[in-house]
């Protein structure tokens, strides 16, 4: 146990966590972790503030073996940027699993969330997307449509990207240019989401809307769907009749997903039920190899994110800021 | 909003918040608006760690129109004595409820839970207990039972405290020394339970006991009990028995009590079912006057510690150390 508490600046933990393999394979640990029953992942602490449109979320996981565990607490507020501020903002902290001392505050703002979900991103694609694909697909242009095209390239490499967004022409204009510096891609808006759809084999959703906008009809044969955007009881992207095309369907935690990801949606429109087969992305890691049996399979998986990925890049971080010497150390 | 994040240590809290009068009263205040329905507050999460028989408990509550929220992060791990470290550490964080932007953390180390939940029995001694009371009784020689007596000579004041546990004589002689130039009272230590109750008006269980010790012949017209030690699904300080004999139950929180403390085993023993007529303190509070109406009445309060406490003393810690310029502040 160290002597005094390290607590992390955003600046810093940008440092010395990046996008890369290596948050990919811890995340991958975790999800594996957490599908052979090594982890224990209590339900979301949802702590809504009505008056503000916000709400603060608080998720941990304890992970059998890790010397730490991190409990994340993330906020929404979305009245926010009418005062200049960010909606969203947050910081985990990392408790000993020995002592169940605090060890560390990582004031990162949110920055290792958006991280792991893309990490949890290129998971899905690298089990479940068909390979040799040149054209994917993005809705929505805002930082995780970004880091999960980054994501994407890390597990399958492609060429192009074609966006769909309902966004000002700034902003799409802003993610273009973007992406085209970060990954050196042709990147082209779509005028419609089912203009999108045609050209692309993967595609990743990353919208926070509250009523499902993805057409069935805009599915079709080898398609690969990434689902992150739903995350609360009240949000949808996916209209149901997308699982009713699907092949595979995956997701993070079903307990979790059928509660506030898509397959509630999917459940209330009569597209899923409790005997369909749905595969958590730790059990298709376990099996060691794709859920994707056929090149003309359309698979779809559902993200909420899990606690477990942020005990897994939380400690991550943690470890390579201890031996860098990083951060303040503040007296218990 | 603050520029960055006020971190207090220890120290600092102990300097500011002391368990007085105006403690009691934010505490009170807590309740008043949970009974109210101006309070929510979520589940606790609990995260078992049972390799070093320990476990981290998440309290939080948000209570509208408060300008923060406190988010309580408590350990409890119980091979820490082996190695020289004390069994319990926490830390509290107030989390702003106009942006949802993390603005201090309380490096306590348990120090306001131990504060606010002596003011929680203070209140229930100041709502149920007889007066005139000058001889009262506490079971265990901790810490808590050392705050317990405190909080109550502020409200119900007394001569005499006669002590019952079964720790060593040197921890016994310890509390009895402490309590004396604490309060310039008469401690004397009990022989057995029966001994201490036969003389007492007033007695604040405060044990970590798995197994009901408290004998419902211990109890006599008039004692007012008030059991602060269970806050878990294996502890257990009285006897069902005891509550068949009590004309007046109270509890801080009934979802948390017939879950997490007393009211629990009182129930599996079925003394008490979903009929029986139990108050929530805070709605005892809101009436404004006590709950006993004649001094030979049996009343019990079961307290299990709920976050509308923690978020009415970090807010009263963070806006006196924010006063006082205490402290480090780290950026965002």
């Amino acid at each position: 146990m160290s002597d005094g508490i390290l607590v992390l600046s955003e600046q810093e933990l940008r440092k010395f966590v990046r996008l890369d393999k290596e948050v990919i394979e811890k995340v991958e640990l975790g999800f594996a972790e957490l599908a052979a029953g090594n982890a224990t992942v209590p339900p979301i602490m949802m702590l809504p503030v009505p008056e503000k449109n916000g709400e603060v979320d608080i998720k941990s996981a304890f992970i059998k073996g890790l010397p730490s565990m991190a409990i994340k607490i993330a906020s929404g507020f979305f009245q926010n940027p009418d005062i200049g501020l960010p909606s969203q903002s947050g910081q985990m902290l990392v408790v000993s699993a020995e002592t169940g001392f605090l060890e560390g505050v990582l004031l990162d703002n949110g920055y290792l969330t958006q991280v792991r979900t893309a990490a949890a991103g290129a998971i899905a694609a690298k089990y479940l997307a068909p390979d040799g694909i040149d054209t994917v697909g993005v809705v929505g242009c805002g930082v995780q449509a970004r880091y999960q095209m980054e994501a994407l390239m890390l597990v399958k490499p492609y060429k192009k990207i074609v966006m769909y967004s309902i966004d000002s022409e700034e902003r799409k204009q802003d993610f273009i240019k973007d992406m085209k510096s970060r990954l050196d891609v042709e990147v082209v808006s779509a005028a419609s989401g089912a203009e999108m759809a045609a050209q692309c084999g993967i595609i990743v959703t990353t919208t926070p809307a509250r009523k499902g906008y993805f057409e069935a009809d805009w599915v079709h044969p080898g398609l690969h769907i990434t689902s992150m955007g739903s995350d609360a009881e009240d949000k949808q992207e996916l209209k149901g009749a997308v699982f009713g095309k699907a092949d595979v369907i995956a997701c993070d935690l079903k307990a979790q997903s059928f509660r506030l990801g898509e397959l509630r949606g999917a459940k209330e429109e009569g597209f899923v039920d409790d005997k369909t087969q749905v595969w958590e992305i730790g059990e298709i890691i376990k099996s060691g190899k794709s859920a994707r049996t056929r090149a003309d399979q359309v698979t779809v998986c559902d993200l909420t994110g899990v606690g477990v990925q942020d005990t897994m890049i939380a400690l991550m971080a943690y470890e390579i800021a201890k031996r860098e010497k990083a951060g303040i150390t503040v007296p218990r």
